[in-house]
């Protein structure tokens, strides 16, 4: 049992390094059925008008704005899909459905409910007023405007978009590669009986999920063998088709622990140890056959926040993601946030609201063992190393991982 | 061409009224595996102690606190998963490594950093204090201790203390399965090209979309034959294995529109108009065959708008979320909201910070066509009907999309 050699470095130093190291992904088209979440890659930008013809807004009559207040004789309908081919003329109108293109010579579309109807006759009320109920060729898009910027993650609206100017698919980043393995000779698997000193791996599903909603597609390598060959074989192997490996656990000084010297046999390790609480043996390493390497601490609570701190935006910098960090707010402390002379520590904190405040509560003890402090948590604050405590009622810039 | 007979409800009772038609669904196990966003379906109590053994916090010597100062005799060694089987008596140690049992007799354990090693001699710092360094039995659950309630939606942290407690799986509601329907002569697939008058079906990509963001299950059905027998079977068909049927289109009130006539055939249309911009025809039935239906409007922002309004609360409703809605925050406006007389309004906007504040800014046009409104919108601000502007500097709260 030995001392650890890595140096201790600044977390935000850490994170520069591993951002600086994570490569951005290759481009490939999906199709709009699997855009949901996907990353574009490229601006989108409009090649036609949008819309490309003058589209009713409502059901009603095309007409002429000159003829409020008169009684026109109707033509013929334009129904969505099932233009009217005539034109309307002065003292015509055609009727119109919500959809319908607007006739040639029409300037305007009365709704329903503003006519009387007699026979083939309709009578239009005063005021009409040119470009009344309908969108224009154009309104929404013209040729060349961009619709969307590279980096843009893919929801409903943005999709919709994608479909609406007549794309079937999008250029997006692939997504991240990951392989994921849990080591310690401790762990066993769930739903299994747990001998004396044994605990369920946990981390596996834990991180699975982490994953996920991070982007990226997993492959599970389970609990590492425990030797040294066996174990180096196993990650060679899946290394092959991996952009990054995600280990948990084996990165302390003890004499049992073999990611950091598999990681040093593979690459270059270029974090060991950083100055955070909890996370502080997090280690990153590029690998010799590219990708990356990231082994977080085996402490339940350790290993999901080093995941906040470093490898989701790293992931997130794999797909193109404009935005590679959570977004922050400020809060409100319910609480005193006691700093850690020689760590920059992440609290957990639940948010409520008081008026227009948002207020952060403590999820009790902080211990990197204790997952409830991370369950149903809202946030985490961060508190500089030091000795200066954040006093109860002080604001602080918090990383939001879900509002109340 | 007629004008709705369908009384205009007020769209909170609108919304109320779908809420309480819509049914909870069952429960089901699913594997940790796959349990990253669903549902607990019941409380998650804890059965053990968690630890269930006292684990030592770092790497170092589990020792008596009383034999501070001391020179003691290293006995052994307990690591992670592989215990010590004898006991510390004063005068003696046990190397230990994180994650070890601390063994019988020890109360408390010494950093590796704090020690002085000579051959099987290890001297321990002065001033140990019991309990140090350890996690001791029960420190993280207690058993009887509520760990998750029902209703959690269960991320990374959730899923991983279900695991920590040995569970394999876990209860949950089912997801909704929903049949997705596009209606309208005009549209055409994606991809293809447009006749005159014609446009791509872009609802049911962005509606995909919300759906999966959602946590439903979905079944589409494309774009809905515009006959009525045809259109009856395929709804008919789909109906028999789903819980929900979300069409986008044909609610309006013009002659080619089926939706309605077929919900009233099929069950009662509870809501039929709403005073809502954009969404007015948005509409609701019950099924007789039970169920639920959703006709949203055809325009893309209004069909959108109405799925995040009245269908996204609903399938969270089926799914047993205890937060129904979108969270909500105060926002500054940086425009004036100018309001509808007759209805309710949800504008687009975007957020920007500025100093603690968060800003909002209008989208532009809020045509019910222009899904460029919505698309990178951060939230939805809510306008009530009537004649009083919202003027810019007034601070409302706004249904937060996303942060920036």
């Amino acid at each position: 049992m030995r001392v650890s050699s890595y140096p201790l470095l600044d977390p935000d130093v850490a994170a520069a390094l591993v951002l600086e190291r994570t490569p951005v992904l290759d481009v490939e088209p999906v199709a709009l059925a699997d855009a949901f979440g996907r990353v574009l890659a490229e601006d989108l930008v409009a090649d036609g008008f949008l819309p490309a013809f003058p589209s009713s807004a409502v059901d009603g009559y095309a007409v002429h704005a000159a003829d409020a207040g008169q009684a026109l004789r109707v033509l013929g309908e334009s129904a969505a899909g099932r233009p009217f081919a005539g034109a309307v003329r002065p003292g015509t109108a055609a009727r119109i459905l919500t959809g319908g293109v607007v006739p040639e010579g029409a300037d305007a579309v009365v709704m329903v409910e503003d006519v009387t109807l007699a026979g083939e006759t309709v009578t239009v009320p005063a005021g009409l007023r040119a470009g009344s109920n309908f969108h224009p060729v154009g309104a929404d898009l013209r040729p060349g405007e961009r619709i969307l910027a590279a980096g843009t993650q893919l929801g409903a609206a943005e999709i919709g978009i994608a479909a609406a100017t007549g794309r079937a698919s999008v250029p997006v980043r692939r997504r991240p590669r990951v392989a994921l393995m849990s080591t310690g000779d401790e762990l066993v698997e769930v739903g299994k009986k747990a001998g004396p000193g044994q605990i369920p791996d946990s981390n596996r599903w834990a991180l699975l999920a982490a994953l996920r909603e991070a982007g990226a597609e997993i492959h599970v390598l389970g609990i590492a063998p425990d030797e040294p060959e066996p174990l180096r074989s196993l990650v060679v192997g899946a290394l092959r088709d991996a952009d990054a490996l995600v280990t948990s656990g084996g990165v302390s000084v003890g004499t049992h622990d073999l990611v950091k010297p598999l990681l040093e046999s593979l690459g270059t390790v270029l974090v060991g140890r950083v100055k955070l609480k909890p996370g502080k043996p997090f280690t990153f390493a590029t690998l010799d056959g590219g990708g990356v390497a990231f082994g977080l601490p085996g402490f339940p609570v350790s290993s999901l926040v080093t995941f906040e701190v470093f490898v989701r935006p790293a992931l997130r910098r794999m797909q193109g993601f404009a935005q590679l960090h959570r977004p922050t707010l400020p809060v409100r402390l319910a609480y005193d946030a006691r700093p850690t002379l020689d760590r920059t520590e992440y609290q957990r904190v639940t948010l409520r609201r008081e008026g227009s405040d948002l207020v952060a509560e403590t999820t009790g003890s902080q211990s990197s063992s204790r997952l409830m402090s991370l369950a149903g948590a809202h946030a985490l604050v961060r508190v500089p190393a030091g000795d200066r405590v954040l006093g109860k009622g002080s604001v602080v810039e918090a990383m939001i991982l879900g509002l109340p």
